[in-house]
């Protein structure tokens, strides 16, 4: 079964790193969480990122902040598409440092950067991926689209009343 | 067959957005380029939006400069996962309004940005969307990771000698 | 009778944008609010910028946080003049992703932008613009402007008691 | 006959500020040019000011590069709507000196302000001013429009051949 | 007898400006306080800038915030010199528009630029220059300066405890 | 006699100072002219700051580019005014460097800053710093202030015709 | 014996700066702290930058604030290496000031930077440094890193009950 | 014999760094100069990270460009000090990104990160980090730091002829 593998380079990222969880589980598709330090665990970094496309793993989600490394390094190591997140840590400078250590990737070696904290953007981009090879996962993905619509129209409602 | 849709904002990205073309024709997979302005084509940039899932196309590529809102735009219509290439066009202020105004969009709405120009590398990231599901091209990337690593050993060589 | 027409992006956006309401107001200038967002409610953002200036209203005013697309898309699908508000939304850069999104706009589309979290401002221009060809309008601008200078002067006794 | 004033700090400013003449001039809207520096001619500055709206002006732009006062302070003087252009000048941060001294003006005193040297922006903008209270000069933005349409949709042609 | 003038474009600069006030009664100069604002009283500005040499007033400090027009605005009318305060307000990008609009002014009319908010440092730079033509407030000075030393010398010891 | 002592990190930096020297000269006042480099010649820059003020010099302009620490050291040894010139040397992050290292002085020790590669303003500066105590210079501002005006009166002719 | 000299611009950097008190404790090396201000105490700073060597300090810890200066005047000072720890203090601009004018030096004269309040990696440096030499500090630093990796590793673990 | 281990992402960034070589031959301190990309060859990475210690390294000068992850992932698995070089290479946002991605380490992994293509300054600060335990070459950085003293002195007496 399709996998999307979740990482994120300190306990600490989680608070924002939870979102990508909980969008991917309202649309069943399967996470793998863990924890993979670029700079503090990088025998772990290798071997996640040399094989995690061979174990069921179709995308991975990468969080980090500051000099955000994980993302690109898992990127220079594996085959799959790598989405990063840029996460505003308490000792970024407004989170410009993760965005762009994350962001300017050299030509060969991309990553699907989102918005700083923007993990649950992190997990629909995850879901469009899978989704363009699986019918059933774009329904979804077109069905939420619909929910988001609604919300705003009923917003819109609340207001004239 | 599965194909990359490729557009952007005006003819003057085409020196940018070319990499994006080659990289992805020597992965032999069949790209589909054209011009789609959101500001000044807005009925061609919903018709595309809406449409593009519906008629092979499995990613697509926007590439566009300055208040970049075309990736955004195409993000909003279609479930497909949208690749952003922010250009950096004459009028830019050093590229930063391109960047932001594709990297920073709301929740529900992702666009996978890529670098500065980053062209090559949106082409690649398809390849790798597409190589999710295709061990064919899966297979390719590999290969073309193999032969980055090749290129930097040679140059290593030669400035030992 | 000419109306100013108040969009934003998203509920949350209300408690900056309702200072342009309440300026308008002040000057007996009718407005009518709604919420669009460009990246979820893509239809209706259609057909408010086709269809606004058929129905009365003079100018509009789009507030809107992070990756701002909502003044520039109806900017580009309407002929009234698009007064652009960049909100300072919680996930965004500072705001440097709201200012440079609504600024940067391409040529031939323009959005008259103004400062970071200025609906007042907004609402006064609107009235400025409405004021160019409506001499009782201007007046009131001018009596306006007198109110600032009295205050500020009112504020400079104080000080030297 | 309704005109737009156009004023610029220094005739070095002139190629840029030349766009808003020049689109102004194909919709057959009159212009008068001036050059009025907030910082070396300040009497200038306040009788431009305080007199346009009363011989026939209705909308002014203004255009100044660096630590560009010309714009805010033209509309601390007159009721009329004020169109500031940040014009990249020789000795400019990148522009963003231009840009923040337009744009973040003090409530009660707006700026509309376009992009970095994007005079004909201004330009067009004026025009949609004037066009909110006269049907005619609203037609020829929409036909304005519809070429820009046209040159795009060429483009996309010239493209695929 | 000299004078230092203080203005500032509202009465919520206050709570920087009286840094300035403290700092230059501490050194027995005495210090003109009043409010002036570019954009709401004008006129006041132009009073203020065309006659503060005329009467006593040998150094003018003017702190204001955003679009900071104030202490520009000054240079240009007086031939005193003129020491600019970039004050963080509210609605400011992180105080960057208050520092470029004083700091980046055009060649011909300069403005003394200190450090955002440094209302103290702006009050010490004022004494340094009438200490330039008189030999009692330069010993001061250098008093004070002996005083730095001895708070830091001081600190070192109480740290060493 | 009264003399400003300007001074520069390198010899680099004289195309940028030479517009200090001109414009002093112009005003009849005397300048010396000395090269001090913070970081290269520590030792002269001691002698420097400590004496200046006990040799005739009345006011400092000092300027420096990247990492700038010549103006604010020579503040922190110096009773005098002293300007700062922010030059954008050829490593400077775009000026910015240059900019910060120069503005952001702690209180209690201020220095004087012009606009980046602003050293014409620093030298009429420091003419309006004498000038605060000598009528004669005072006079020469103001008759300086006339001949900018009469140039932009100028510009402004010739546009017309 | 070996020791590494930390010195701060103001007892105010204390809490930034402990870090690198603690992290060298508790790898057994000895430190010396002390309080030196480039600006409010000149010449104890050039007295510490020109004697350091030539008392068993083998590097020195220098952080700053603001127009940080202290690290690279010692930096011109001694022959030693400096490193700098940019402080994000009270008044700097987000700690832009504070990390540019610490790591743009010129050419000749480097220092060391760090990250933003990075004190604990300014600490690990000098370690690192005088581990260079001493095979006992460097088997410290790989057990250092051990217990960064086993923290990590135990971050997991608990994420995945 | 203690080495010098610099290294570099790509042989495009070997003009800047040669500075880095240069510098340390001139002061006959042995270097072994390599190809290593993060991205492209993560394997050597690996080798050279974890035993560039073992094999008579004492410092390693990395330097890279755009998301820079080399200086960082070296410092991740050696224990030896890491300078690191911010290249500003032709797809960098003027340098912001691979100075951010240097420089704001996360807490345990410092590296020493010098100027913009500050290559020479790199060198330089290796040679002080050997000779903080090598008299001989201590002796030398004091000769150098001579030589730029004469230099500007020269410059200084130029000048005045």
């Amino acid at each position: 079964m399709s996998k999307v593998g979740i990482i994120m380079g300190s306990t600490s990222d989680m608070p924002v790193m939870q979102d990508a969880i909980d969008i991917l589980e309202s649309f069943d598709i399967a996470v793998e969480v863990d924890i993979v330090s670029a700079h503090r665990t990088p025998d772990k970094l290798f071997d996640y990122g040399k094989n995690a496309h061979t174990r069921g793993i179709k995308v991975i989600i990468a969080g980090a902040g500051g000099a955000a490394h994980l993302p690109g390094m898992i990127a220079s190591l594996s085959p799959l598409p790598v989405i990063g997140v840029p996460v505003k840590s308490s000792n970024s400078i407004d989170g410009w440092d993760s965005v762009l250590s994350i962001l300017q990737m050299p030509g060969g070696v991309p990553v699907a950067t989102v918005a700083l904290d923007g993990a649950k953007n992190a997990g629909i981009l995850a879901a469009q991926i899978l989704g363009a090879s699986d019918k059933d996962i774009q329904h979804k993905i077109l069905k939420y689209k619909e929910g988001l619509k609604d919300k705003v129209i009923e917003g819109a409602k609340n207001l004239k009343k």
